[in-house]
């Protein structure tokens, strides 16, 4: 042990593992499940010989076994056979579980294309079974920290502008249910909650009010969607991306300046000319998804007593970061799968409301 | 010039210029806009400081002068002030103009903050003012071969599989329209037609049938769009990215082996084991659509009396591309600006049926 570190003074910070905070959701869970009149399925697909893809699958297979939701692997291309495709029949696969009205959730194993394909297929997925939360209308919602939604808008192809008041509590108003989150960045923010960076005596909406969080990574389905929901719950958020730092905030970086929110109060996108090193010094939370083996976080240039924690399956932190860090979570994939649980619940939910509804206009 | 090129007798082979195959579409431009009863409305959003966004504006503005089209031009963050950022406000005026009932197509100058963000960007534009195309629901529509739709569907989130019966004309079943297709790769299109590589004897919808085309790109905005449109059009086409080349045809690469049309009759994608240089020396048709100054195609490769055409801003093909090449056409951007035009005024026309039919219920 490091005695040059800044730990506390029982010496190195606590390692959280994902499992003890993802058991927190089990109970809710089964509960929520077992309202339904018949067990929920959810429809993975996997198309690709990639390893960590097949061994999520079968952690996804265990999970819902545990849980009680019925789970299917359909396998196409690469998967299948070796004489077939990477990638190939996974749009009609998809297609397929659209379809198919005794599915109720898809979940899809990426990477398969690239970046730009693969965000193309999940537009295919219908939001009404996108228990990822990867469609534009969820990341939309989440962008403009719209947390409310009449269920019928998942049917419409434009972005839903609906005029609901700020939010004063984390209960949907009148005839609407929550937005789907994607479950990633939703995962990050269980566990932010269940180490306290969230402070539940604060307004919901607002808990993360006073947090410096470096989030490094900006892509749409973990780096952007998460530094907006952790702005729009009031922290202050670096975003690191390769080649460049912005900051994002719901409130004003100066006294001066009049921060216009034009269409539901949101998080704000400034330009930030801090270096890494000069946000990691003021931060009380880093978060990491850099899919690249090399890349580590500096140990040295973290501040003392922050919490750590990393996403990515390759490490980004250095084997001494608890010399640093009060808190290090090096991973959130269980968590991940039961926020994709509770996602398929809210789903079949809004589902049956739907349903509901068009019966008792034909009525 | 080269000796040893192997152009025909005439010694180079013939450029042909967008602008000559642009204004062939010109007279029916007119003709469609006098059908309104007021001037069609452009609007195109210009958010960054980039020079060739702003010429491309410039041009926009120009063509709309020439034929009628009102086109205003609204600038936000760093093509307003220099101390605003990159980006900055370009998604609230998307959702300015897809709200502002006086604006019937938006234009958005990309690159902004890069393919994925960008991506996002184009599914906040609605589908019935995207003129550009880039929607994700006239993707799958491309994708799928799904040429007719029904108006109304472009309110639908989920994508519209229509049980139409398989093309056997231009002409839309009655109810429908023809669907939008993303403008660059239409306007490539119109070009392989006017210098004669679709035949017009052959049946609408395989007119490109018996020429073998180099399509070097595959991203979401132009080359796999077009790597489909060709193919769904009866082309046999090599889709060449850095990592991979991949065939794309609409019949079985081999006799013994059962093409599964399962949803519509369309593209099927295969793996290909050629190198770039032997799909070129088999290729009628060389599209490039790098944008890398670097990036050149060798000559020497080219199959003699070859299509060339490029679209990229750098030019991917050498100064002697004409010593091999029968015909070289080196941009399509002016014919981009008619095609999006014609969508404006396709979208204008599908807006006002919709609003026909919505008027005829609450009759």
């Amino acid at each position: 042990m490091s005695i040059a570190g800044d730990a506390g003074v029982s010496g190195k910070g606590l390692l959280v593992k994902a499992d003890r905070i993802a058991s927190t959701f089990d109970d809710e869970l089964r509960a929520s499940l077992a309202n339904f009149s018949r067990p929920l399925k959810l429809v993975g697909i996997l198309s690709t010989s990639s390893t960590p893809s097949k061994s999520y699958a079968e952690f996804t297979r265990k999970q819902c076994l545990i849980l009680g939701v019925e789970f299917e692997l359909r396998k196409t291309g690469a998967a299948l056979s070796s004489e077939l495709g990477e990638g190939d029949g996974v749009e009609d696969a998809i297609i397929d579980a659209n379809e198919d009205t005794s599915v109720d959730g898809i979940m899809v194993y990426y990477p398969i294309f690239g970046v730009q394909q693969d965000h193309y297929l999940q537009q295919v997925v219908s939001p009404l079974k996108d228990v990822e939360g990867l469609h534009v209308k969820f990341h939309y919602n989440l962008y403009h920290n719209i947390r409310f939604i009449e269920p019928k808008s998942l049917f419409t192809s434009t972005p839903t502008n609906v005029n609901l008041p700020p939010v004063h509590g984390d209960e949907p108003p009148l005839g609407c249910v929550k937005s789907i989150l994607p479950c990633t960045p939703l995962a990050i923010v269980k566990c932010l909650e269940y180490v306290g960076v969230y402070n539940k005596i604060l307004q919901y909406g607002d808990r993360a009010y006073g947090k410096m969080i470096t989030v490094i990574n900006r892509s749409e389905v973990v780096g952007r969607p998460l530094a907006a929901l952790l702005a729009n719950d009031g922290a202050h958020v670096f975003s690191v991306d390769i080649d460049s730092i912005q900051e994002y905030t719901k409130r004003p970086l100066r006294q001066s300046q009049e921060t216009e929110l034009r269409f539901h109060p949101r998080h704000v996108v400034h330009t930030c000319n801090k270096t890494l090193q000069e946000c990691l010094a003021i931060s009380d939370v880093v978060v990491t998804a850099v899919p690249n083996p090399d890349y580590k976080v500096n140990t040295e240039w973290l501040k003392p007593g922050c919490v750590c924690l990393n996403v990515s399956s390759e490490k980004n932190f250095d084997k001494d970061v608890r010399d640093k860090a009060s808190l290090y979570i090096p991973a959130v994939g269980k968590v991940t799968i039961l926020m994709l649980l509770r996602n398929l619940v809210r789903l079949r939910l809004y589902a049956e409301m739907i349903n509901e509804t068009s019966r008792g206009i034909q009525n």
